[in-house]
């Protein structure tokens, strides 16, 4: 099992890691299968969206922190069930097709890294499965 | 990787595409393993829901639109903010169970292609792993 | 195809599964690969948040209902359209790591069934892909 290290900045932040991936499926010569991406975290989660405007990112964050403000009717005490209900509406796990020998992503797609509760250094996991 | 067409027609719209993913299975031969489906797009996304009352697709659509408004705080400049939300909230990777040759769905379920900025033609991907 | 039964109690809930599937993956004996689960329902779906504090599930839960309330705008004569909603906001396929013999989760994350229209019986559906 593979790792990518991620260190997020902010509270929530989308931190592109398209080009990590790509560079561990890269040296470990993976050419054809599928990549399973896990986020092992209960704050934090997956998502693949427009890489190209920054703005897509930001609008997703601030659009996901309206609806789920981190107030509300909540009793889990550490003060953080916002972003649990963020993880489980992104999902922990992402698998994506390997072909030759890199992710294949649509032309505006990028993997995103969702911290609901940064900043914090995360782990993510990576197994993959040949074709 | 096999391309499936799906052809919308309104701006939000979930697309049935339950048939085309069996025909799929069918002539590929695909008996036993996990099907890949992957939305390369980032304003449409894959479901699973209820097929038989079409009802349903049209109440979680409308249910989104209310959810995640076309007007809203979003500063990126093509409008459609509102797409690029939902799309992370339904996801681009739709992994399926292929067993005795077609894909394992339950009584109820389909798979849906949704469209939210649309309508447009798109493609989706798809790799099969056997098992 | 293996199977699980989850009998839930309440009509939003969610059942923490994860010693049903780490049992079934080592009953099984599978030892390297990718477990996809598989929710069957259109009313239920499955999800991975903190397993510690059951106030977790809770708020989750609390949130997902206050997001998508039980009355709306909704035309399906079931009166569950919000369950759909939810269904498809979590999704139906969890594809889970599995290595050195068991489901690998990060320290405080458990497997949960999430019930939007119960009390009911489910089936859920596991398939293994060795690595």
């Amino acid at each position: 099992m593979d790792q990518l290290t991620v260190v997020t900045s902010a509270r929530t932040q989308m931190v592109d890691i398209t080009a990590q991936v790509q560079e561990l499926v890269r040296q470990r010569g993976w050419a054809e299968g599928t990549l399973l991406l896990w986020c092992p975290h209960t704050t934090g989660a997956l998502t693949v969206n427009e890489a190209a405007d920054p703005d897509v990112a930001r609008d997703v964050t601030a659009t996901m922190n309206t609806l789920v403000p981190r107030q509300g009717d909540y009793r889990h005490a550490e003060g953080n069930s916002d972003a649990h209900v963020k993880t489980s509406l992104f999902g922990p796990a992402l698998p994506c097709i390997v072909s030759g020998g890199r992710v294949r992503l649509g032309t505006w797609q990028g993997i995103y890294f969702c911290e609901w509760d940064g900043p914090r250094t995360r782990q993510l996991w990576a197994q993959f499965l040949p074709a």
